[in-house]
């Protein structure tokens, strides 16, 4: 499975079900944001030492799994909707970052 | 470029840079969600027919561009980070979905 | 009830359950960007009409109350902690506002 | 300046503008999202020790002062919106908290 199918996926589903006119990229967003929001609340009371371990504890690790993965989900889908290549847009945003933070004695 | 590369040349970068203390999963969490804010506040004012218009307009192209960028990139650190594989865990999602959401007729 | 009262209680509620060693700054914004987040998902999928319309159906509305109470209740928390008047910034930005978007003809 | 004072400011702001059409709840639940999250950028690499003390540094102290008041204006401007008594709710928020997160030895 690689991104591409993923997306694919993600069409089927949403043409079987009827959920395209949903599917604005505003409503995505959203979508999108509120994911993260869960995924946040799993996070808010640990400490940075207490979620580096997150994943040893199962329970937590399901719901963590389960929050990336809605989070995933839109965010492939609000691509697709807005034509965006996730890979090409997010290597093009390293060189810039690679411009903006150049590393010591180079 | 695959995810798999992404995330290798993610790994590189903040090695580099020696901002790895920095990249705990709470850090990260809150890198994701603010630059999922950044993206929202684009499509803030829009209609939702604006909205799947948007990559029309040269000047909010670029602008989504560079935001769905940051978001993989914190995404794929993010995961990275905590140990899991992205498309395993959104793919085994969607077979949850489908549990949820039957299509009708089937 | 006024901000201070509510503000009043928080510290008491969080007192009595020994909550404060959690409630940091950075903890808060976290807790603050979920809720924000589930308050976002009641609106992901309603158009900006519907969303208009929203607390005329008992159950959203009821759902709507409960998470922009938690927003409210996170945000007075946070500026308790960080030793903000809520009102006083506020107040002090729409007057940066109103220099920023002067009005036509005034 | 109390908040119902703020709520009429904000009112009088819109409406100088022509701003209201924009100010759906769908729209200013997304203004509200991105402001929060330009607000968790700002903490974002702090460890809760430093979050704690961001107030006692002067330029992140602006940025919080300027951030923390945009969240709470979107707020404030979205309950208006949605005829919702933040105090009230919130307060009716707490009294339900009391009894889902009991006292110790009461």
């Amino acid at each position: 499975m690689n991104l591409d199918e993923l997306i694919q996926r993600l069409r089927d589903f949403a043409d079987a079900r009827d959920w395209e006119p949903y599917h604005t990229p505003k409503n995505l967003v959203m979508a999108l944001s509120g994911e993260v929001g869960e995924l946040t609340a799993l996070f808010q009371w640990l400490t940075p030492e207490q979620s580096a371990a997150a994943m040893g504890d199962p329970e937590l690790r399901a719901e963590v799994l389960d929050e990336i993965a809605d989070v995933t989900l839109y965010l492939a889908r609000l691509a697709d909707m807005l034509g965006v290549d996730l890979l090409d847009a997010a290597n093009a945003k390293i060189d810039r970052n690679e411009l903006r933070f150049p590393t010591p004695g180079r």
